[in-house]
Order: structure tokens, then sequence, then C-alpha cells
């Protein structure tokens, strides 16, 4: 996706040879001119399939999730990363490690909101190694529910994530696949 | 905003005197559509006003922030509540206590993201006692910037927060304000 790729070309920051920081436009300010276009993306990859929910995480995943639901007219739902007081039981969880925070977390879905007949389309703003989505996946699966696909806002090509998604069989549409971070220096894959 | 109104009668669960349970549409799961009604409806509320940012704090005001940002042509951004590796420093921060969750948190902001020269529109999901407010109020102070007003999609007229940032000075438009929820029923202002 061009626009996105000029985006990130124009106000990431990379911290190091693995760390991009889109603070400006995504994980801290969002544009909603650029989520919109987002979710019209990939609304447009997913055009055929049936969708009857979306699933994210908090926070930076929940602008491209929305966007994407509005044009699919569908609900989405943000899993939680920790529980709370209004929301403590009834859950399907999934325990997520994250490499960039170093720490590990629950994600939580309230099973009132997925049924074993919901065909669930995952989006997320950043995969790099892929433990957010197979989180997100054994939840659906706890749901009983079927699992779409992923859509992806920037992959991190040059990290486990991306394969280990498709050898699975997940179905995983990334906006901006990043080979490289080396040198300070986005490259992109496929250019 | 009577569609909001008839969601929150159909999809909302009073859990005691003072909690109101939205999560089937705005603290969980998120319906688009309705969002996008809620940011239009903010952004005619604020018609005429000079906005250059609309602030919110994660998770649950980036959804209505988001589409009224849409609405309005202007970057959203979503103070954190924890700092995070990729958000050191450089932040403009205050301290905002919980009575739902009973516990304090900081919430941050870039200071590279808000001038002197912004014109700030607050956008939450809930007013209840005001001081996740008054939190983004500090924080446009430290900016040096100026806070336009406050866009909240549901207040609890019940509690002190409406009044104090009413008292303040600070223009606060909610989109429902509910009144009691005495006996789980739900009661709304000027009815």
């Amino acid at each position: 996706m061009e626009t996105l790729k000029e985006m990130i070309r124009k106000e990431g920051i990379v911290l190091s040879d693995d760390v991009l920081k889109v603070d400006a436009f995504l994980n801290h300010q969002i544009y909603p001119q650029l989520m919109q276009a987002i979710g019209e993306e990939f609304a447009k990859r997913f055009d055929g399939e049936k969708i009857t929910k979306i699933i994210t995480i908090e926070s930076s995943g929940i602008a491209p999730a929305l966007m994407t639901g509005l044009m699919l007219d569908v609900p989405v739902i943000f899993a939680r990363k920790r529980k709370s007081l209004t929301l403590t039981d009834n859950l399907y969880t999934a325990k997520v490690y994250s490499f960039t925070k170093r720490t590990e977390s629950e994600i939580s879905v309230s099973k009132e909101f997925l049924s074993k007949d919901d065909s669930i389309l995952v989006i997320d703003d950043f995969l790099a190694n892929g433990q957010a989505l197979l989180g997100l996946q054994r939840i659906i699966e706890q749901a009983g529910a079927r699992m779409v696909g992923a859509g992806i806002v920037i992959e991190k090509g040059f990290q486990k994530g991306g394969d280990t998604l498709r050898k699975k069989g997940i179905r995983v549409e990334s906006l901006a696949i990043i080979q490289s971070l080396k040198n300070r220096e986005i490259i992109f894959a496929n250019e």
C-alpha cells in the first residue's frame, strides 16, 4: 500500500535494527484519513470472504480495526490486555509474550461476543514474532469460531511471525512488509 | 443523541447504582456505524471552533475520537496509561485516579505531538468523576495549548465530574447524560 509506505518513510523512526517507531501516525498519534484508507484496503483484500466480526488487541489495533469494521459493516472487538473490574469472568483468555516490552500479558475476550458461528478477521498494527496473533487465534479456537485471516498494517518481514502464521495455513495480508531496518534504513520487501 | 440512548437502553447493563457496563458497543465490542454517528455529532456540536488536534485516552476513547478526527480532518492523539519501551522520555504526564479500578495511573503524551499553537478537543467515552479529563487538561496546559472543550459519549450526571469541569469554564458536550442508575434502571437527564 503505497500511501502507507510513504508515511512510514516520512514519519517512521528506526530506533534499532528491529524497532521501528511509528508513533507519529499509528501508535500514539493517529491520522484518521490514513486509517480510513487502511480500512478500505483491508476490506478490498478480504472481499468475497464471509466476515461476521473483527478482533484486534488494545490499543494500537483499534484504529485500523474500527475503520475496517466500518467498511465491512461488522462489529469490532478489542481484546483486553488486563482484566478490568467490570469484566471479570466469562472470558476466553490467552497468554501473550511481548518481545518489545519483554513482558507476558494475558489477553481476554468476553465469551458473550464470540460464537461458533462467527467468521473472524483479525486486524493488528504490527506483526513481528506473531505472539499476539497466535494468542488471538487461540481465543477464536476456544470459541469454536472460524479465523478468516489476519490483516496487518506493518509486518516485520525479518522476524518470524509472518512465516509462522502462513505455515499454519493462516491467510496474512500485510499492507507494508519491512525487509530490513539495518543501518537505520527502512527497506521494504518486494521492491 | 437518541440513537446512542436507544443503544444504552438496549445493550447497557447496570451493575450497581453507579456502574453501567456498555461492553457490548463501546468498551469491549464496538459498533463502527454508531461510532461514526458519534463522530458526526461531536463535529456538529463543535462546528465553528478552531480545532487542530483531538486528544483521548487509551483504549475506549480511541474509537469515538478517531471518528471525530475523521470528520474534522485533524490528527488524534491517544494518551498512554503506562510508559512503553519505545516512548520513554520527552513526555507530558499527569496522574489520574480511577474510582472504578481503584488505582492511580500515569497518563502521558509525547511532547513532539503538542505545541502551544494547538487548539485541542478532548474526547472520552465516559465522564464520571472527571479525573481523566482533568489529567488531560493538565497535559494540554503543560504544552501551552488551548483546550477547546470536551466531547463525552456518556456522562454520569449523578457524579461530580461534569459539574467540576463546567465550573472551571470548560465546555462539556455529552451525548447522553445519565441521571440515575438506581434500582437497576437507566434514567437519562433532561427527559
